[in-house]
């Protein structure tokens, strides 16, 4: 049981506990959520799929899937909110919309407020700028691109403050898995662009949030 | 002598000739020079270091040195202009400047009317929507970008004809000497993008002079 | 509804409505269909397979599958011709036939003349050369090839007009998805050669369908 | 003149201008910062060698050299403070000093209270665990480190505030000049840990400055 | 039949027999079992799946199947113990422990004392330094590692013996499967580290058994 | 002195003794060539340049320097003819021609007759057609060509004799030092093509000379 | 259908014709075979699985099924000997075996004689060295192996005669789908090895064919 | 000072202080052996040039500079023997000289019995078997071998004792400056083989040490 508690990411006091949930089996996933709810925490289980969700809600029916993000929580006690102004997630196409979601819902989970701007690409220039107030309101931008991954360089030219990037394993051919929209975000030309691993809005959220903090 | 000619950057009847000067000496040029003159054809030499151009322009004091372009060029006779209209090239930082430059001096052989933007990147928007009608006014555009290869996405955004993008091996750590450019602008997700090989502004623009002629 | 329309590849006025159908469900697609149609205006849904694109047409019956191109095309005007000349689309071996296909289609669909010009490949260099007034009536060529990637060389070293070369993931062993391809075309040394992502049939075509404009 | 200004490394209001001097020639640095002085700014000059910053402080007597770092520094005004807390910055091997240096030259010319520690490495944790109380006082962390990369995953491991993690150059064999680091770092296991380019010690600074801001 | 035994992971006298059963049939494995079952050897199957590994134990109903570790095998006699103290297994997170049991079936089958210790990461480095004993005892210690592969050079720098890391293919983006660990633990920067391949825990348990022989 | 022989390019009974000259200081391939000429062999010196070889002729001035091929030869006996037909070293562009001099100047020393044909690419495909009765009198032909490496395939598309392709480091850009074209030549759509090492010209005549002899 | 006959793969006059059943349907193989078999050729399919051959011998009942090889055969006139000498094939380890039957199947086809040497690696030299006669016998030899490919390199140091090696995608880890042995066999220091592409058992038969032609 | 000294190679107790020189001037290399010296210890100076080795060895007159392994070392009080047995060390080509050298030296400064075997390269077999007794009779075998890397595989079958693989940068085109040959040696056959980074030839040395200590 203990054994099956990923130590190696628990995050702070205060804080939800944190379950991967991807290679995990649905009775591994079910025994550390009971073993961790057990001490009055909130809990957060990522990359969890459709089915595994539907599995683990029998068991805990209180809990909340949060399809498109695959993520799973249960709140046993309200989120306390930290931080001292709004993270903004940004990001380009329906297909960067799943990593977009889990930072979010990892944000939101870690007391933070956070909005969401979607559907704002390199290629469509003006429909970004037509957002520049909710950029420039802004305490941290998360932004989510995959393909080649310019949407970071656009953003922090704009604004003012940290931007993390994160490249989206989206494309096909030469985008191979992400790497292109990765090595085009470590290459950005703006300044205050930092980079997680490809498809990690957990990760982002989880650096957002630190940042964030009052 | 006929060896040296160097075929695999042949262009068509009524072009000039050129020859691609990387890998050779002097002498070699020198004698290249003097064949493909006596046919009485315009030249143009590519890749031709400050050192070499010098040392050739003893022997053909009529040509001219673009230092920048890192070019050398011959007109026994008058450019003819071709081509519908003009042809745009687009560079970001100051490194870009001797591809952006070797395909200026390339369309203007070629009897193209050519203009150049510079000093415009991804992290400084405003800069490139300033000048939207130039670009807006262009029959091509040829977009030169290092680092994160983001340029040729957001002007394939706005405009409305063929655009040429053109990784440069500017940058450093992880832009793997243009490798992270090559892969953002094969990933474009921009209509009407096509990509040629690191710093090749040669190549770049004899595609866009094909593209222009009437 | 609105947010599922991928706004960063729409294309121009006058042009179809474009659907990149590969990671949406048949429920999206319908719906973002049936929001591009009540514009009157013409849709191609690209990268759609055969299961999906059977169940979309039980919604719209008017539609038209294009099995070998993984297309679905809906007219709801006729399609305007545009261009000044023919595109003509070649490819060597039937495994790149769906790609060059998609780019049939979409050339179709955006009101150019094209034709198909298939089964000639490098290594039997005379069938190729048996078709030359094919080549060299073209405005545009459309290369489409895998495996070594060097039909575009060939042909761009017969014909005087721009070519776009579209590398496909064809092959096994050292072709790496077509990484091998997508090298050797970037590497082309005949002028007029551009490149384009691999398998991006649709992407070749738009680049064609600009340049080929009146 | 103005050509020249680097706007990719282009900052904000207050801060000093930045030249990225690696590309530059004396001549050009010169010129650059005889226009940017004028207008009263601080300036910092970045990967500026031995040579070339002994040459330009003829010209600007009063510029500051870190030979370490491979910066200028020329203040006009004083530094203003700015920053809630203090960013550190961790280096393991010598040879992470200059990017280290160039990280903490950085820092301070943005008006950041900004202290070193050296000489910690994951193959001697003993050094690094009896800096605890360093690590804990930080606002912000940046890791500096070649090699295996491990030293930001440990740090992350320790401490509760966001941590910069900067892979350098530094090794051999399959170090592969940083990418070594760069994959370590990208996948660290620890939460808050983000990631700029290789040897980027500047934008590492950048963003610390950006986070640390009040 | 003989030709299936696989001559080249043939240990040597005294050892069990092994067989890599990941691309052998149910059937190829049997034979090759009674084949050398009738030599009076033990015998050990790596690489063998669940379905496998039953229905293999219907002709074998004496044989071990060890499901975590994917092996299997078979004691026709006691293990004679052999080698001058204990072989240390070190893993970090829950992904890792089918490589890790992989190594500790295989030692233990060589004659090896064997013990593991599991859940011990680089980000919390408290539960490594909590175990130093069991650390300190060993005579030889075998890491287990994913992600960014940081464990053995803080192992390594611990103890005084040899240590042999094991990078395995957990992980997601860019850790290429492997990759990124691998290189981190080839950059180690503690002394008395050596590499074996991505997710090879046999061969990890070989070579650490020939150190700790008599 | 024996230490230093190269045996990994020895060959066999009756062949010439073969120095690698490229990490040797002329000292080292004196003593060697002293050693080997005492037991009264021919000697080929590869990868020797201008300097080295000067220098060394001063010891053996009946030595002979092939300036192209980076070649020295000592012939103290007449080659003996051996080989049932012509091996036939195709190249492209200026840039193979060391490469495909080493091949001849071996192949040469080796007994066979060779041949050369150069200055044909794939982009003025006519050039290789022109001659295509040397091609059919091959007994053997190897295609020397760098950048997209596409010869090998359209030579052996032509012929029905074996085709050893040898990638070249010529090129720039996405060439990458002759890894396009090494793997356009592993993809040959061609039958009977087999490859070497990038700008290994001397194994591909090792091989021809082994292919060729009766 | 007969766009469906993949010309740029045939072989030369009195050869069998090949298909390449990789990424064909039963149908389409059915159509290729009856037009090729119309005209009274012998045919090989390769790369056909279990289940795809099943079916086609239903339609083709004089059709022979290699299981091992994944091929074939249909042989409508006797195969005429052709090869002045014997072919051995040369493999490893069980996994190498289907590739190594591609080729014997070929070789037969194209009227060699064959040989298979198998079960022999180079981490038990001995087994090769004990099959010395055979491999002296050869007049050329293939080597198939994975992992890390190192055969070729000793059986080239054995024998006299050209060795083409295979590559064979067997392995894990730092295998790489075969790059590890590619590479290996690609920097062979035996004199006379050269490669095909990985898994390409056919390409290897071809190439050894006809150098054996009398 | 303390800051220059290489924690990072720092050995136990007992053992000698080790330098890396690489990057280090000769006044910093100086700085740190006074430093050391005074301690009493012996030292080990790893990857200094010639040019470094006689500048610093004006400071220290007593240390002996080996010039092929790049070392030098200062010797303050007898070598202590410590060790079971011999570590042989064995190397192929003249180019893997320098690695075999350093991890001699580095072998015997940490007090074992060390043998070389050198000149024994796959495409010989021959030689290496010839020399089985030295083989047999050593404790743990050091492989260095660059190119294709196959040597550790054929020892490693030969032996029964520890191998430790160390791949070298010797080579040109696909070797990737020793990527091959590191590939090789992970992926080999032979059971107890292990792989340490490119070059590496101090790391095996110091891995050796340990296996062999009492
Ligand atoms: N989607 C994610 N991507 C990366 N890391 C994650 C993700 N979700 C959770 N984590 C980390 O995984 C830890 C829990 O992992 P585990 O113990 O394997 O369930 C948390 O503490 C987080 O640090
Ligand atoms: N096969 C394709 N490959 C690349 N891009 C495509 C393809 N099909 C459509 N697109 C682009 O995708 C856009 C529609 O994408 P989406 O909004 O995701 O449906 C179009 O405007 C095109 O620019
Ligand atoms: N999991 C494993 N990973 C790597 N090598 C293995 C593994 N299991 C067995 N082996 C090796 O495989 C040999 C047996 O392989 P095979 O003959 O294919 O069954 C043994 O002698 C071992 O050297
Ligand atoms: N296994 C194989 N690997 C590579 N090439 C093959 C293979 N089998 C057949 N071929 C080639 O494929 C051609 C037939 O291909 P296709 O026309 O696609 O059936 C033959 O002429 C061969 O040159
Ligand atoms: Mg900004
Ligand atoms: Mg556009
Ligand atoms: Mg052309
Ligand atoms: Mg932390
Ligand atoms: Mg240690
Ligand atoms: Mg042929
Ligand atoms: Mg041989
Ligand atoms: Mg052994």
């Amino acid at each position: 049981g203990d054994a099956m508690v990923d130590h190696h990411r628990a995050l702070r006091q205060g804080f939800p506990e944190v379950i991967f949930g991807e290679s995990k089996s649905v009775g591994q996933i079910e025994r550390i959520m009971a073993a961790l709810a057990a001490r009055g925490n909130n809990i957060l289980v990522t990359r969890i799929d459709e089915a595994k969700a539907l599995a683990v809600r029998e068991a805990f029916p209180q809990a909340r899937h949060h399809a498109e993000a695959r993520c799973l929580t249960l709140e046993q006690k309200p989120v306390e909110p930290r931080g001292r102004g709004t993270v903004l997630v940004v990001s380009a196409g329906t297909s960067d919309l799943p990593v977009a979601s889990e930072a979010l819902v990892t944000l939101r989970m870690l007391g933070n407020a956070a909005e969401h701007l979607y559907d704002v690409g390199v290629a469509g220039i003006h429909r970004l700028l037509a957002r520049r107030e909710a950029l420039f309101a802004a305490r941290v931008v998360i932004v989510v691109a995959g393909m080649e991954g310019a949407l970071p360089s656009v953003v922090g030219g704009l604004v003012n403050c940290p931007v993390i990037a994160v490249p989206t394993s989206v494309g096909y051919g030469a985008s191979f898995g992400g790497i292109a929209a990765l090595l085009g975000m470590l290459n950005s030309c703006a300044a205050g662009v930092t980079v997680v691993n490809i498809d990690n809005g957990f990760g982002a959220a989880v650096a957002a949030s630190m940042i964030n903090r009052e």
